[in-house]
């Protein structure tokens, strides 16, 4: 997958998940907040959210598997060459065993938001286990490669990482707006960042970086840095935006159905809080 | 114990105490939620179970020490020999003195359960100290070996002290279905790395590997994901039938004691959610 | 910024930075003890001392910023020499980079303290984002210099780190007290080793020291404690004399107007408590 | 300090400070437990014995100090050999260092304990940035030494740095017996391990081991193993022995004054548990 295309792909789908996951907490925390909206239509309506979001990353976690087994010069599932006694196409199987991974995460949290026979923090633990998978494949990865090559790919191994242990925590902290956001800023920096890697390793004007120069090191490293800084800017602004939003309905539409309302049963809303 | 069968020994034990936890925390869950299930009877069979899981753990740590001991190429409790003056047996003596630490764990689980002297969380605790002593040990074991073997090694490292991490964070969410579902997991991973370091290591078809080529390094890395995939499916399938038993169980006999019996007495339970 | 005033300026904000926290966080824990101050009073003029030091903060970032490209020898937002293809002024940039960090952590205070519309820990999130993009490039700052200029400045990342994973921590415990003097007594440390590092490395005597004498190392290392430990009898001192002033006051004003204030509206109260 | 007993004094301490933990903590559980004993006069005990306790630290940590400086070949306060140009007694420096952090958090668990103007969980974190400091001067303190020097400094970090994690958990988990009881354990592995680094660096016997021995390190680590056994099972005995004769003692004085007594006053009690 060592081409431009091959960082571009992966890189827009976290672009968009961020973008998504900070629209979605945004919208969730700003509906909790104002009692007036009821609360059983909001989480019913939060539940059709995730199903369509775990739908969504099933779908592409599945295509993006098939994609690296089956393109032009993918192993179409063959791994080992007997006759000459080595490994072949041991990236594509790599890459394909983090889709996979996000995959399951997927398939998991679809369980999870339709019946109720897990706890719901499972889906929070299977992302975990998903971004460490990638995190983990990712630091063996790089055995040999130009300076600059390993370079990147540990600058994303902050971010991986830190998803990670962001994603663990919520186990315990399911619903923190704060968690939350940082994890929505750092999947976008994971998305911009693949797109910088994209430009550094194979860059489309055709003039190749200096993979050993020491300042090309330094400028990279400061550059992880502004795309946090662009990341942050970009959740905040999505949060300001769906926080004004909501409020100018909310003043239009008066609160009648106030106190007529109550939770459909009090299990799952309990649960939604201790677990 | 380098040797096909020393690997494959302990890794069975994991692989049955990762589907026999599996059992256990699917069952315990599974009746903590159905609340027509009497919670005095739920409890005390609770605690028959962890008696005879720590006896279970207990007599196997012993058999472990004893056969490391006393096989046919043991030290038989000799370790220094003062005529070259030099150590023997190390290798056996630190696997000894990790089922040590195990068999203290299963001591202190007894002592535990079966008294009320001890808060309950002392289990998770010395649990949390074996699995450190396991991987504190496995670390300083790899001096001057091939780069195949050290790498598997290491690779079994994330999941030893993954465990011991875990363990500890139990001692505080005693309880979290989440975090024993991950031990599960994360036990039988073990168990199934340890055949497989049998299998690389020590191959019975006698075809050895190449122990120096990076291919194999990244293969095996790959290899850690697929095992950890497929205990993760092997616990969701063990979950699964247990909610599924259990709930068809529970339809056929009516909840006609409910609100009839309470808990024995306060004290016990709270400690059980306080520590 | 390689000079003894490039040292001493970032020195001097942080050991300012540190007393004022010092001295805000010993007031707000001594003014919440003794209950007959009223709440309502004590909670705006808090709000008003976090815009007043949001507004500082902002103000020196930016005018960090500003001295660092625009100096005497900056580069006036110059970064890539395009006829000798090379990049320039890299570290006048990377410590822009940090004070921009620093800049935002402020506005979103700022934000946060004047209106409600996002969640008060969002602060800390914003200071532990900051410290850490300050550890980070630090980490990558220090290719190819002397042992004792890389001793100096890992010193700093020990401090620059716990102050990151404080400033996390406090997102879950906001308002712990030993937190907070913890996290003042690091800021004073960060100041004053600035300035250690400035009297090291560009010694205003002229007489330079030994770059690569051990002795010099170790002789560092254990300056680093005592400079802790400094920090810490300060902020005890900043702790005791506002406690004192605190408590005399108290006496001599009579608890009048007890009972007769309540909080204003528990919704911002108790956010604070939770988030 | 280079010497067997500059060795054994440190880990004298270290093991009287563990038994003496072991057994306060115990007796303050098996008092708490039971609540025929009178809650106000165990807490005033409690207090007695804390500011016993510092006392003690504190006069140790003192005498230790006095002793590095001015024992035969101190430094006597001399740092600098300004006629030719280089440090002296950097070593015994160093340990004066680790004995005023002691010290220090001596002095501000008496000021916790003896006024209320401080929250009680400031003694932790004291203890827990000794701790600290001693594994970070120990850190190092390694350069150019021989493997096994090396080694034996190494294992005593994992119990140094493990000691200042776990106080600094306890500012949050305050009176949690599992926390308290491992503390106890490390402290007193800390103190056993200081005697075998005694013993194996500065035999008293006059044989000395061979320093570059890769079997001695590895034995030295299983030794450390055995340590940590040792030091868990002492515990036990400790906890064991303590909560018999607490339960004795209760079942022949009746419990009489139930309900009698109350909490003096609900602050300091509250903060007991908050803190």
């Amino acid at each position: 997958m060592g081409s431009f295309k091959g960082h571009a792909l992966p890189g827009t789908f976290f672009l968009l998940a961020g973008v998504w996951w900070g629209m979605k907490h945004s919208l969730c925390f700003a509906t909790r907040r104002s009692k007036s909206c009821s609360r059983v239509s909001s989480r019913a309506s939060q539940r059709r959210l995730e199903l369509v979001e775990g739908s969504a990353v099933l779908f592409c976690s599945v295509v993006g598997m098939l994609l690296e087994q089956f393109a032009a010069d993918g192993p179409a599932l063959q791994l080992y060459d007997s006759s000459e006694h080595h490994w072949r196409f041991l990236m594509n199987w790599q890459h394909s065993t983090m889709y996979l991974f996000f995959a399951l995460s997927a398939a998991v949290s679809l369980v999870v938001q339709s019946s109720e026979a897990a706890p719901l923090a499972l889906d929070r633990l299977m992302l975990a286990v998903a971004f460490f998978n990638e995190g983990f494949l990712f630091l063996y990865h790089l055995h040999g490669r130009s300076p600059l090559d390993v370079h990147v790919h540990q600058l994303l191994l902050f971010c991986v990482f830190g998803l990670a242990l962001l994603c663990f925590l919520e186990i315990f902290h399911r619903g923190n707006l704060v968690l939350e956001l940082l994890r929505c800023t750092l999947t976008m920096l994971q998305g911009s960042w693949f797109w910088q890697i994209g430009f550094v390793l194979y860059p489309p004007s055709g003039l190749l970086w200096d993979q050993t120069d020491h300042n090309n090191l330094m400028f990279v490293t400061m550059c992880f840095s502004w795309h946090l800084a662009f990341a942050m800017l970009t959740i905040s602004g999505i949060y300001a935006a769906v926080t004004c939003v909501v409020r100018s309905r909310l003043r239009r539409t008066p609160p009648m159905e106030m106190g007529l309302l109550k939770p459909r049963d009090g299990e799952p809303e309990s649960e939604d809080e201790i677990l």
